[in-house]
């Protein structure tokens, strides 16, 4: 009965779209969704803090300790979603370019670089000193640029 | 000239959608892209839990560590996209129900619900003790279904 229940909210929970990724091999353009998912969200978080390492917004310390955390979670998320299989998908629109695949240690150095630089802004954001925050926030705009400059088209 | 490169960077990094998010007023349009993102991402790490809890993929308690601890950034996710300039958009495809807004105290309420079930995944997925971890995951599965019976068109 508690496992009848149990699975009724699950059923609930997944939807039609996310059954699969439960139980079989994850769709090529769901994949593809999930780490645009990450990218979307990876801007959401980045953003604020771009806007307060330029002056352009008022530079807020308990935000950027906020954003760099969900922006540390989000770090992990995207690059899981890259495999062979979304390489040459009709219907979908991507912006990955083969680089990704041709030049897979470069790529895996970009993600490491952009990890390491978003790490570093959360223990930076940590000490209260504004002129390090917003330089470690400039340390990891360098390397989303890094990255998208040779792995995404130009858009 | 250090600034200049940070903010080339920056540039780079944000490309033209995100730059609006930083310096001004999110548009509704990327609030519901955002909000939708998250609970994508919410699916892509509750999914083979869920799998797990129902018995149709292997149990792997390091898997289940490493998800939830994901989740709990993305459960924090959603609800601030959830604006009223997001409630009567044209061209936009959003599942949002008007009692989002029409009831906000139990929107707000199956948040709380959803954010605790996670947190409890979260505490319990370091105990070891796989039924405890089953029945939490099936915890989170409820709260999820929970919000989108009553704030989710049926899909």
């Amino acid at each position: 009965m508690k496992m009848k229940l149990l699975l009724s909210g699950l059923a609930l929970a997944l939807g039609s779209g996310y059954a699969l990724t439960a139980f079989s091999q994850v769709k090529p353009d769901v994949l593809v969704k999930q780490r645009q998912a990450a990218m979307t969200l990876q801007g959401k978080y980045f953003g604020p803090m771009g806007g307060m390492a330029a002056g352009k917004v008022p530079y807020r310390a308990d935000v950027v300790t906020y954003n760099a955390s969900l922006l540390d979670a989000l770090s992990r998320m995207p690059w899981d979603g890259f495999t062979e299989s979304t390489k040459d998908l009709k219907d979908v629109k991507t912006a990955a370019l083969p680089a990704i695949w041709n030049e897979p240690a470069k790529f895996k150095e970009a993600q490491d670089n952009f990890q390491k630089a978003v790490q570093n802004l959360v223990a930076v954001s940590k000490s209260g000193n504004e002129d390090a925050v917003k330089s470690a926030i400039g340390g990891v705009g360098k390397t989303c640029g890094g990255c998208h400059q040779n792995f995404r088209q130009k858009q």
